[in-house]
């Protein structure tokens, strides 16, 4: 039997899009709705003929026991407060931010029938848009759960349970702890790779013909969509700014090294950074 | 009939061994010998069997008329030195350092009546050593080539093939254009990953274990061998530094823009980045 009845997907482009898919080829609710604020997206989800898609948000989660959040962190107060006059009493409400202390404030306007805990699933990509979803995208990925502790333990369990279902590992921590460690696993290198792919093609001898995978991996998700990281940047700003001014001293500190012709220095500092990345491909 | 006689490689890490593969694979000369510093790797090669090893570099390079040296760039000085009395006239040396004008001027040492023309095959990797060569690592990668204009250019149309044979792509400019083209694509991004990844790694909540692709891909050549990169960084030390310090400008204007909340400047940041970003993927 399904742990829910109904899962209705609010926002499907690529997170989205790909939870439509896993929960309609695992099975995991007979009943499947979702809403795209694209007509695009719309359209694409329609043809696939997997979930029945509405032209509202509050359409599409009227009567279902699980709601999953996947617009842009900065569209979730909003979504909150068009949603809520339709969402059923007993239902769980998550979303899939890649912050979660502002989504924890912005899903205060639900109501109090209905129990919020904040998911982020780390499966994103640079490329945007349901045309991109995938079945899979969760299988083997990192989903943190951020709940306060408020919450019956029942709803938390068929939350974690939604989320293995669909192939994830789980970290439950909270919302605070989720964005200091995700500013430094993934908004902090994001900043930095649109800084050095902006700095690197201001150079007078720049040549993109010239780029090897080193500048290209450096940089990918540099390439992810603007307003999307605009929101999270800002979202979870503190921790992140703290971050890129350790960073800029880091920058300075090795750059110091190399005008002064420190061979020791540089070696120790490069020695000390490949330590690191190396133990990243050992970690599980 | 073969460019070349006698191909002699020095230093046969990476890339020194994946040439020796590759010229014995395509059978680019009928003597092929070779040359490592180190005892693992002068086994590892001599257990391929595809060359003759030689237990000194000097003896590795006499009669060659095409002598390789593909040792660390801090070593290319004493390298030149210790091969002088063995070349033969008539012979063309070149290097596959990733900074040329040092090198150049390392080069300076070498008999007038040789010719030495520089060259950069992009095709390095953060695995270093013999045991990860490959007889197609420079297929489809682009080669720099610097000449000063005063080599006969028959040597230079050799070298070219010599090159083109190994399936490279051919880029020919001035070693200073090289230095400063190389910096911006390469050595800068090396500075930046290691820096990243010593300043995520200290920040309070990191956790490696919630490392996803994207802090993987943006730092995975911090990973380089740090003597190898570290020659580079003070070899290329000047072009390096200026672009470091543009880039501390630039992190510096994101975190403010951050700190300030401002969204205008923070998605007017991310998406000049993301196009230029998107453009390397179209670069050929």
């Amino acid at each position: 039997m399904s742990r829910f009845k109904h899962i209705a997907v609010v926002g499907a482009g690529l997170i989205g899009g790909s939870i439509v898919l896993g929960v309609a080829r695992r099975q995991l609710a007979p009943t499947l709705t979702c809403w795209s604020r694209s007509d695009a997206s719309r359209k694409f989800l329609r043809n696939l003929g997997v979930a029945k898609v509405f032209e509202t948000a509050a359409d599409a989660v009227r009567g279902a026991d699980l709601i999953v959040i996947a617009t842009p962190v900065d569209c979730m107060a909003e979504i909150c407060r068009e949603i809520s006059p339709a969402l059923s009493p007993g239902s769980i409400v998550t979303d899939v931010g890649s912050v979660k202390v502002s989504i924890l404030q912005d899903a205060t306007v639900l109501p109090a029938h209905v129990t919020f805990i904040g998911s982020h699933p780390m499966a994103g990509s640079e490329k945007a848009g349901a045309s991109h979803a995938q079945e899979n995208l969760f299988q083997d990925r990192l989903c943190f759960l951020t709940p306060t502790g408020k919450e019956p333990s029942a709803s938390l369990e068929k939350l974690q349970g939604f989320w293995k279902d669909l192939g994830s590992r789980l970290f439950t921590c909270s919302a605070k702890q989720h964005d200091a460690m995700v500013a430094a696993v993934s908004h902090i290198p994001h900043a930095a790779a649109s800084a050095l792919i902006l700095t690197v093609a201001s150079l007078p001898e720049f040549n993109s013909n010239s780029a090897g995978s080193g500048l290209k991996d450096t940089t990918r998700i540099a390439a992810g969509e603007e307003n999307l990281w605009t929101g999270i940047l800002l979202a979870n700003a503190q921790p992140i700014a703290t971050g890129l001014a350790e960073f800029e001293k880091q920058c300075r500190r090795l750059r110091l090294a190399i005008e002064q012709g420190n061979a020791e220095e540089v070696s120790s500092f490069l020695k000390a950074a490949k330590k690191i990345r190396q133990s990243l491909d050992e970690a599980k």
